[in-house]
Parts: C-alpha cells; sequence; structure tokens
C-alpha cells in the first residue's frame, strides 16, 4: 500500500463539496466510489474510507481558519436515498488490524474536531439527513450539534453494525447514543440490534434525531435551523480568513523535514526522533500575525507536528517509541506564548490556540511510547513544555553553565492545553498532589534547572554528563524490548487518570472493545461477519461467552 | 475440568486462615500449591487461581456476616519472603481465554467487595507486606485502605506484569494506582515496567504504600495501626454475628435448584432461565430477622442469585442469554423490602442491603444477554425489579382482570441499589430524561399494570395475548444469533451510562484492554511471553504497534 497522506485542499478533493452562502457552510459528502484508497474495495452509498475522512478533517479544519463568517455548516448528502452507509465494509475486509484500529482513531478525532467547532469556536454543525444513515453514517451524524430527519417514510438512521457485522460501531456511537443522546439504555439496545434502524416519529421520541421534517417543507426547515444555529455564533462576519497553504515537508527514507519539525526513522532500533524547533521570527502584534497567516509559528509548527504524528501513526507502525526533542531559545517560545495569550480573544488566536490543544491529544491518542529528552539545546518551554507533559517519561540533563538546560513554564500551560479528560497536563499530573499544580504556577517566567525542575515534579529522573548516555540508552533499548500490545494498554490507561468524559470513553473504552472485537473470529475469522459480509453466506459463530 | 465451586466454609478453606482478637480480625494467606484448580500448575510463593479467590470471597463475606464485632481486617502472608505473588502463571498459560476473563471478573468483585466492605460497613482492610507483593499480590494490597510495608531492604511491592508477561496487571492495578492512590503518571510508568519494583523510601515517597516500619518493631506497628483503623468502625462489638449456613443446591445435568432461585439450561438453544420466587414467609420484626438468620428471604436469595450468576458464569459459557423470570405474590416481596427499608440502621440488615446491592452489581457485570419477562404470576416489585432494570430489554405482558402482571416500585429502587457507576439503575435509566426518576418515585405503592408501566417508561416492550408468543419467540431467538463477542461489548458500553468511577474504568476499560492483550500472539501466542514464562526461552515480539 503507497504512504497515506493526510494533506489535500478542496481544489482536490473527490468526496466533498463546500459551499458558501453568509453564516451558513454546506458540505455536501459525495463519495466518489470508484477513488478509494483500497483498489477494489468500491465506496458506494456514500460509504467511506481514510481517504474520505481525511478530506472531511482537512474541510473541517480549513471552514475554522478560512472562513470566520461561518457560524453554521450542514452536513447533507450529495446522494438521492442515502445519507451515508458509514464505514466501507470491503475496506474493512482487507484492511490489517493495525489500520482499521487507526482508522477508527482518525475518524473519531474528527468527529471530535466537528463537536469542539461548536463548543469552543461559534461554529455549529446540523445534520441534514435525508435518505438513511446507517453505522458510521449516523455516528457522523451524532457528532453535529443538531440532527434532522426527513420523514419521508423510507430514511432512517442505523447502527446495523452488531446484527450485520458482529462488530461495534467504531466511532464513538455506542457512547454518544448514551451519553451525548442520553437514549434510554433499553430503546439503544433494541436500536443497535436492529438492522434497519429507526425512522420518523420513533426515532424522535426515542431521542435518536432532533428534529423531523416532511419533504414538502424540508430544505426550507433546514435552512431556517441553519440560520438560527448561525445566530448564535460569536465568529466575526466580517473577518477575512486565512488560508492554510500546503506544508513545506520533504519526505525521504529516513526523515521526514518540515520547517520546524524533523522526523528522523531510526527503523533498526524502532524508533522515531520527532523534534520541534523554535521560532525565527515573531510577529509584532495582531495585525502582524493576521498577515504571517499560516506562517506564524504556532500555527505552522502545529500543522506539522500533527501531520508527522500522523504520518508515524499510519505509515511507519513498527516504530514503536517516539522521542521528543526540542531545539532552540526558550525565550522565543515564551514570546510566541505571550502572543498567544495576549490576543486570545481574536478569532484567529483563539483557533490557533484550539489547534495546537487538539494537536497535543493527537498525541495523547498516539499508541507509541512517548519519551521527551531534555538536553542541552532544548526548548521545552510553555507549548513546547506540553511535549514533556505528553510523554510517558521525561528525562533531563544536569548540566553546568550556559550548556544547562532549562524548562520554564506559561500561562498557557494551566488551562489552555486540555487533555480529553478535561484536565490540563499538569493537573492530570498531579492529581496526587494538587499544590504541585500552584507550586508550578508560581514558577512561570522562572528558567528552571534540571535541580528546580525535579524539585517541582515536572520530569521523571534527571541525570549529569556521566550517566546520561547510558542510562538514555538503557531506557529506550529497554522500551523497545516490551511487548508492543502490553504498551499499548498499559499507556491508554496511565495517560488518562482522573475525570472520564465522553472523549475518554471512546478512546478506552469503546476503542478496546472494538480492538479485541475486531480480531475476533466471530468477526474477523474466514468464517466471520466481516469477512463473509455482501458474499451471501452466513457466518458461522462460536456461541461462547467470555 | 470439573465444574466449579463457588461455595465453601473456612473449615474447607485450602489457603487462607482466619484469626480472631476483639475487633481485629487477621486473614492469612497460606496458599498450599498442590491444592490448585489446574492439575499441573503448582501455586508456589502464595501465587493464586481462582480457588484461591473464592476462599477469599468467602473469608470477606462471613467476617461481615458472622463477625460484626469485627472493625479491622489484617491481611498478611503465611509464608517467609513473601507476601503474594500474584496470579499463577501456570495456571493462565493453561487457562482458555475465557476461564481468564472470568477469573480476572471474579477476583475484581472481590477487590472491591473488600473496599465496600471499608466505605459502606466500617470493616477496613489493612495490608501488612512483609516480603515481596508482586502483580496481583500487590493489586491486593491496593485494594485495602491502608497498606504497610516492611523496610527490610528486601521487601518490595511491583507490578511486573509488563516486562515479564507481556499483559497488563488484571485486577484493577493501573486503575488504582492513577485513581485511588494518585501515583504520578510517570512514576507510574517506571514503576509498571521495572521488573523488580520499588522498595522502602522509594515506595512510600511514590504513593505506593502508606507507611514503612522496620523490622525490629513492625508487629507492633501493624497491631496498633490494625487498632487504630478498628476505632473508626460503627460495627456493634457486642453484637452476634449470624452464620452463612451452606446454600440448599441441588445441581443436575439440565437445572440447578436452590430455595428461591431456580436456573433452567436450555442448551439447544444456549439460554438459561433464571426464576426468582418470592418469600414463604417473613418475619415480623428485627428479633425475628435476627433470628432467621441466612433463612432471611432477602439473604437467602441474594446469595441463591449469587451463586447461580457465578455458576453459569463458570461452568456455563455456551449460554449466552440468561432469562430473567420472578413468581410468586409482589405484595411479600414488597413487605419484605419495607423490613429492610425499616431496619436500614441495624447493622445485619446494612449488610444484606450491602450484599444485594453486590449481587445485582455482579449480575450488571455479567458478559450474557440479560431478557427479563414479566409474565402473569411474576413478582417483580422492589428489590425484584432491580431485575428488570438490570436486563439488557424486559418485555411486559398485557393481560386482563387477576391475571395480569403488575410492576411495583419501593424505596428501595431509588438509592439502596447503585450500579458501578454510582446511580441507581432508575437513574441511569432516565439519564436523559431526569423527571423519568420523580414520576416513578410518584409510584411508589402503586400497582402498576402494563399500561401504567410503559408510560412510566419501566419496560422496553408490552405484547398483548396475541402477540406475546411470537414477539419474545422471535426476540430470543434473533438475540441468540448474533455474534457473542459484538454483544459483550455492546452490553459494556450500554450497561453503564453516565458518570465514570473507578469500578466501571476496571471492568469497561481495563477489561477490555485486556481481552485484547490476553489473545495477541505478544501475550497468548506460542512464542509469546505468557507461554514462555518460566522455560528460559525469550519471548519473541511482533513489533507492530497499532
Amino acid at each position: 500500500m503507497p504512504h497515506i497522506d493526510f494533506q489535500t485542499d478542496p481544489a482536490r478533493y473527490h468526496h466533498w463539496r463546500l459551499a458558501f452562502d453568509g453564516p451558513v457552510a454546506t458540505l455536501t459528502m459525495d463519495v466518489d466510489p470508484s477513488a478509494g484508497l483500497f483498489a477494489g474495495a468500491e465506496l458506494k452509498l456514500n460509504s467511506y474510507d481514510l481517504g474520505v475522512d481525511i478530506e472531511l478533517a482537512d474541510a473541517v479544519q480549513r471552514l475554522r481558519f478560512e472562513h470566520p463568517e461561518v457560524g453554521a455548516v450542514v452536513l447533507r448528502s450529495g446522494k438521492e436515498n442515502v445519507f451515508c452507509a458509514g464505514a466501507n465494509i470491503g475496506m474493512l475486509g482487507k484492511a490489517s488490524h493495525g489500520h482499521k484500529v487507526n482508522f477508527s482513531k482518525f475518524t473519531n478525532e474528527t468527529r471530535l474536531a466537528i463537536e469542539d467547532a461548536g463548543t469552543h469556536s461559534g461554529q455549529r454543525y446540523l445534520a441534514a439527513v435525508s435518505g438513511t444513515a446507517a453505522g458510521g453514517g449516523y455516528e457522523l451524524a451524532v457528532a453535529c450539534e443538531w440532527i434532522m430527519l426527513i420523514d419521508d417514510r423510507r430514511s432512517a438512521v442505523a447502527l446495523p453494525e452488531l446484527p450485520l457485522l458482529a462488530v461495534l460501531p467504531a466511532t464513538g456511537g455506542l457512547t454518544r447514543l448514551t451519553d451525548k443522546r442520553k437514549v434510554r439504555r433499553d430503546l439503544a439496545d433494541v436500536f443497535c440490534t436492529t438492522e434497519e434502524g429507526v425512522r420518523g416519529r420513533r426515532a424522535l421520541d426515542w431521542r435518536l434525531v432532533d428534529e423531523l421534517a416532511p419533504p414538502s417543507v424540508w430544505q426550507a426547515r433546514v435552512d431556517e435551523r441553519a440560520r438560527t444555529l448561525a445566530a448564535l455564533s460569536d465568529r466575526p462576519r466580517e473577518a477575512r480568513g486565512i488560508v492554510l497553504t500546503p506544508l513545506d515537508r520533504r519526505i525521504e527514507d529516513d526523515a521526514v523535514t518540515y520547517s520546524n519539525v524533523r522526523v528522523t526513522l531510526d527503523r533498526p532500533r524502532h524508533r522515531a526522533i520527532v523534534t520541534v524547533r523554535d521560532p525565527d521570527a515573531l510577529p509584532a502584534d495582531l495585525a502582524g500575525i493576521r498577515a504571517a497567516g499560516a506562517g506564524f509559528w504556532p500555527l505552522a509548527m502545529a500543522r506539522e507536528l500533527d501531520d508527522a504524528i500522523l504520518h508515524l501513526r499510519l505509515n511507519e507502525p513498527m516504530l514503536g517509541l517516539i522521542v521528543l526533542r526540542t531545539e532552540g531559545d526558550p525565550a522565543r517560545v515564551l514570546a510566541a506564548d505571550a502572543l498567544l495569550e495576549k490576543h486570545q480573544q481574536d478569532w484567529l488566536v483563539r483557533e490557533v490556540r484550539l489547534l495546537l490543544k487538539r494537536v497535543l491529544k493527537r498525541l495523547d491518542m498516539t499508541s507509541r511510547s512517548l519519551v521527551a529528552l531534555i538536553e542541552p539545546g532544548s526548548c521545552f518551554a510553555g507549548t513546547l513544555a506540553e511535549l514533556a507533559f505528553a510523554a510517558d517519561r521525561s528525562v533531563m540533563f544536569v548540566g553546568h553553565g550556559a550548556d544547562a538546560p532549562t524548562v520554564a513554564l506559561s500561562a498557557l500551560n494551566f488551562g489552555t492545553y486540555e487533555m480529553g479528560n478535561g484536565l490540563t497536563r499538569l493537573a492530570t499530573r498531579f492529581l496526587g498532589d494538587p499544590d504541585g499544580v500552584d507550586r508550578a504556577r508560581r514558577a512561570i517566567d522562572t528558567t528552571l534547572d534540571a535541580a528546580a525542575t525535579q524539585q517541582l515534579g515536572l520530569v521523571t529522573f534527571a541525570y549529569d554528563e556521566t550517566d546520561w548516555d547510558d542510562e538514555v540508552r538503557l531506557m529506550l533499548e529497554e522500551r523497545a524490548s516490551f511487548s508492543p500490545d502490553a504498551l499499548t494498554g498499559m499507556e491508554a490507561n496511565l495517560r488518562f487518570a482522573g475525570p472520564e468524559t465522553m472523549e475518554t470513553r471512546i478512546f478506552g473504552r469503546l476503542t478496546a472493545w472494538q480492538n479485541w472485537i475486531f480480531q475476533r473470529p466471530n468477526a474477523a475469522g474466514e468464517a466471520g461477519a466481516l469477512k463473509l459480509y455482501g458474499s451471501g453466506a452466513r457466518p458461522g459463530f462460536d456461541p461462547e461467552r467470555v
């Protein structure tokens, strides 16, 4: 399989169309059956694969940065009779276990980005379901703030995964049924085991949709609801968006290089080294930030880091360990943070902060071991210090004089970058020692040497010159010697202490069950439902319950 | 493998000793290596299998009912140099996937029962760790309210599952590290990947234990701490316990029959029918309850239902569907509830209520489809109505006249029987419609026919005589036709809507990851760590991350 590219733009979309009418945008799903990622898996009936979702994620991102005037997005189908049939089954049958899991993870992140746009950015999504929304199609609808269903005696919403495919809805469907839409659990049980789904009044009564409209007034009602949602927005209608220009990226056999991020691939050691660089230059004010646009360092760095993480997830599954490094002047990173803090009320700066939050969450959700090395010449300051806090472990070099690495905190470490559990990384870190957060807050604007950093509990270990090389080498080698599966499970459990949210539940609970089910013979075996789907043959199930 | 019996008593214990000294009991783990459940799996170094845990669960239960005078329980080892080495690896290597999963579930329930005794029943556990507590051994300690570790330069606490066996700690270890003990996540990462564990001062500093004591004062400090914990108890020192007499049980090929519970095994249809009977007679007052002892209907019924659930889980894995039925007079069940409500301040009645809560949670946690049939002659009232609310679906017969089944609620449906998520089943049911709980509360003491029951949203569907047989038959047949794995995953997601707790996290998240890891080749394959443990050969891992 060729390498999967997460970069695209509307001019290259195969599967989506964007249209604009003042504060309302319409995002039309019209999947090209022949443009799937996997040869032989035709994307019929608006079913999707990762390629379709990469375009969706791109559209969701561009709507935020390029269209400040848009307060509501109508998600609709360009096909007759079907809204979206969900993930393509042929693709799921052909894809590796790892691809399936990472496909589910990415699509979940995209659904969460849709919700994030509504909750934090004044850009609300309306699902206009005309034709059946099945499986991932309905899950796409439940990620929206409002679901309208046409009442035409045909169109239904459905989660047919269990009866049809012997797997679970993989994009948060079960969790959003119970936790977001609060569907009664026995009705949810009936819904999830009814292949043909639920239509009309019953769908409304069961809380599966928010509004019904007959065909005669469908378009008018959708327009009206979209305008109502748009009117709730605090986005500036007169502002001009910035263009998310193509990334400056070079992919080589053993490296991926961007302007501000460098990924070195150490295949023999199953290791990737990700190095993030400080800003070259920063604008002086808000006008400068707007003029810099996609070149504004926090935005450029975030987009590059995001692409790097996704590249490693999908294209480099054998590299189980990600070493996180930084290079540059901590003062410059703190200067960038100061800009983000000073202008936080501005719509564009808000988008940049929210993107950084999502990219750091993408890192948290990456099932690779993360180790941060705080070395001479590094700049783990403010926003970049989050990389160390996201790591499973961080180790710091104890140096002397000008060569000694330091750590620094900024206001952004204390509220801007919440994890999926709703807490900052520092609050999660200090669950057992809440004063630890206050002590760290008092250290904002202080340059912290290794002793001070350790004293504050911000790093796992610190080693001096005598021990550094050996200790780091041993730690990284040991990590690579452990079972990748057990590491994935352990890290997923240890990274998200504290409160659970719909988001941690989707990733921690639902994903784990799906991982298991995806490789049980009843789903994925030669006589499993996933393999036999569409063949006309009935799957054979081992009735044993575990 | 012979059928597994969950009934035992101290006279028959192979692995534990109970001793009493006023308000302090000592529970000594001294596993008989040759008395394991699996031939050839020697239980060395206080390692355990399900049989060891069945005795522990029995001891924990008896301490509550038979010893009202006990306010603290010291958990210690009867071996030199080892506290407990955790689950026996030979057993894990030989056991089926289903046995491993159910073994983990039961041991988790026992750990939660230990915590429940401290939180709700004034019986606090103290782990006196002398010698190493590794894996499940440390997890047993973290289930206790207080952990003392001897500071002898040898004894350590450890979770070596990942480096040693390529699996996760299966008894809540990861969750209790982060959520109960609030160990910093990077230190938890180091701890969980360090085979030899952590000793002395570092164990205290990392919050892994609560107290250290040198060997010279070890016993004195343990005694002192136990007395301090016992002094916190509200249990009545002068009261007399009741004896948990052996269950009246008959196991036949197609049925298990108790005094108040009957299980019919319909193997061709992969179905078990569990019928709970109303009380024959009830005592008039508290003195009568004490005199009835283990014969008091709510207690007898709870113990029988508990045994029936465990029997089905371990001994009948092919029966994926449990049909829940009741038989008798709803008024008698409500009369039993009235006794439990009136005397709720009494220590014994408190224990009965708490046992019912735990048994109903055991039902929630059972990975079988649960369907309640509310038929003529049934008594889904008060406590027994919880069976219908625990079910994935409930259906009610619409009858006429005296033959019509009814449902009734009691005060106990509104607070006594919290699920693992901390909410009652009715509160969970009505998450999307909080008024639904109030409406139901106003119906306490009302006899609800099918129309009223449906109106209140207490059943999924109601069918009249014309449709009942066909609808029920189709529903049960359809359920049996689905993939058991997908049903397990779906039910685990839909049953526990709303808040997550340490308990739902252990079962929902950790268990799901463990299920997956338990059957990945890196752990369970021929070259997997679990299979090769003790052989001297090194496991070969597929480095791919998913």
